[in-house]
């Protein structure tokens, strides 16, 4: 084994996985980067953690999607800052109203390739308005990319990244969806005036990420089996994102509607207006299959009940069954 | 690969790793645990800032060892916290001083068993004092116990956890010493009061360890092997130690103090009165020699001025070649 992976490292990564990282990211993501903007990380949340820990004074207020992911929820409380959730509709986030709402905001978490978890994409128009609020605010916006690698119609879209010219936006991926979480690796792209700061902190905060498993991932992205790995998952994730649409459409139909989705790796299943989704999710638990219930992902009281469909660990005879059993149980509650 | 090692785990780390580890540490280091209270970290400096940031309020007081560990001092500094130098002498922290200084501090940072980087032992007078203290005061210490697998004569010491008996000491190790510092893998002992809270904050800061390297590694502890491997550094590092104590009484006599010392990885080259040890590690330096500056681990600017050498990761014979070098440069200086 070569010296300098036993010794301490860069704190912000092993330089070959950085370049493979930067490679990717702006060929796969249009992102535009050098590898010494990637901050290699022990996966989107430890990424999330260190971009509000340098960038957030306890008591800042910060825009967050309404519905929205709980890890930034917790990591931005965990920061100190004040939450002010902004609503999620067809477009993605409202950025008028979180405008309106609260106009010197310090920061912004969006996920707007593959909204979490309504599963919406952020249209052109909001992108560039998100970007002007942050340019003329001098705010930050943190682009939670997390599954970005799976898109099952037309291109993968751009990041919100690549349209930024002020280096307002810190980008944030992981490994954890398009390989396996317990590898715990992930990646920050920082912009070009934070990195030394990114760098420091890093420092003090756990120092490195561990070397040998950046060395293997980073021969693994070189010698192209990370994308041979997620071009087949792609359409593996496809047929069974297919196998749950046609199976919820026969056998869910007045219980739970579910569409196709463009990306991603679950589904929402909309329940009936008046319905409970935590009731449902209860009753979808007691008969084996996990389906989380939308409205814990709100910070306000309001909007449509459903549930989370994940299909991504299961095989379309699997999911087949899993709805047969969801369905039985939600039919045997509503009569 | 089992399934368990790819998916999310427990943020508190493998429990094969943590029972290792518990069983380890209360036969070589008499600390009081059970595989419940062991996290396992990315090293002792991601143990430190985690402590420290759940145990600590901006503006919070702490003692610190002076001189001390600059990557305590870093992490202490992140959590906001108003540092409280208190002085080493030749049996540790002095914890009178502490407590006539800042009787109210929330939390202890000290290195009793080898402290850094002056290497005394703290001795049981003030081990006992230090948990009094933080006792009638509900203070917290962190005992970071960070080469205490290299002692070379008599037993190794007991941990200052061991004595504890109303949970106050969090003891922080590290697997970067023994094994190597990219590995990432280091420990926390949690009072069983805490444990949820750090599981809990664990899960916002980054989710928990990467599973591979732990599985590795408890096995490599559970067949013996590190064990073995501890024995034969332990070996190794003696030799190594006495190369250097035995050229510099030969060569660097009137230059620079050095005394064997029972345990770690470094010595401490007391230099003349009045002489200034930055000047004469920049000379090193300058040479090809690595002897950091004593002052530069001082709060206060006081105390007599050293530098410091480490012996682990050199032969004999490579030590005493650094020392000809370093007692020409030196002598160069003085005359």
């Amino acid at each position: 084994v070569s010296r300098h992976l036993l010794d301490y490292g860069d704190p912000l990564g092993f330089m070959p996985l950085r370049e493979a990282i930067a490679t990717y990211l702006r060929e796969a993501r249009a992102v535009r980067c050098e590898a010494g903007q990637v901050m290699v990380v022990s996966g989107s949340q430890h990424g999330l953690d260190l971009a509000t820990r340098l960038l957030l004074d306890p008591g800042d207020r910060v825009w967050l999607e309404d519905p929205g992911y709980l890890g930034a929820r917790g990591a931005l409380m965990a920061a100190g800052a004040r939450l002010v959730p902004v609503p999620v509709d067809g477009e993605g986030l409202e950025v008028a109203r979180g405008i309106r709402v609260a106009p010197d905001a310090r920061l912004a978490y969006v996920t707007p390739s593959h909204q979490y978890p309504l599963g919406v994409t952020m249209s052109l128009a909001r992108r560039l308005a998100l970007l002007e609020w942050a340019r003329a605010r001098r705010a930050w916006i943190v682009e939670d990319d997390y599954d970005s690698e799976y898109r099952y119609t037309g291109r993968p879209l751009a990041s919100l990244q690549g349209l930024d010219r002020h280096g307002r936006v810190i980008y944030v991926g992981t490994f954890s969806k398009v390989l396996f979480p317990a590898l715990r690796l992930g990646y920050v792209v920082v912009p070009p005036a934070l990195v030394d700061a990114f760098a420091a902190a890093r420092g003090l905060v756990d120092r490195h990420p561990p070397s040998v498993t950046q060395a293997v991932l980073a021969e693994f992205i070189a010698e192209g089996s990370f994308a041979r790995h997620v071009r087949r998952m792609r359409m593996r994730y496809a047929e069974q994102q297919a196998a749950l649409v046609e199976a919820a459409r026969h056998k869910l139909d007045g219980v739970l509607e579910v569409s196709p989705a463009e990306a991603g790796m679950h589904l929402v299943g909309w329940l009936p207006s008046g319905a409970d989704d935590r009731a449902a999710s209860g009753t979808a638990q007691q008969v084996g299959v996990e389906a989380p219930a939308l409205s814990t992902f709100r910070l306000r009281r309001s909007g449509r009940c459903g549930l989370l469909l994940g299909y991504a660990a299961w095989a379309p005879s699997e999911l087949r069954a899993a709805v047969d059993t969801l369905a039985a149980a939600l039919r045997c509650v509503r009569s």
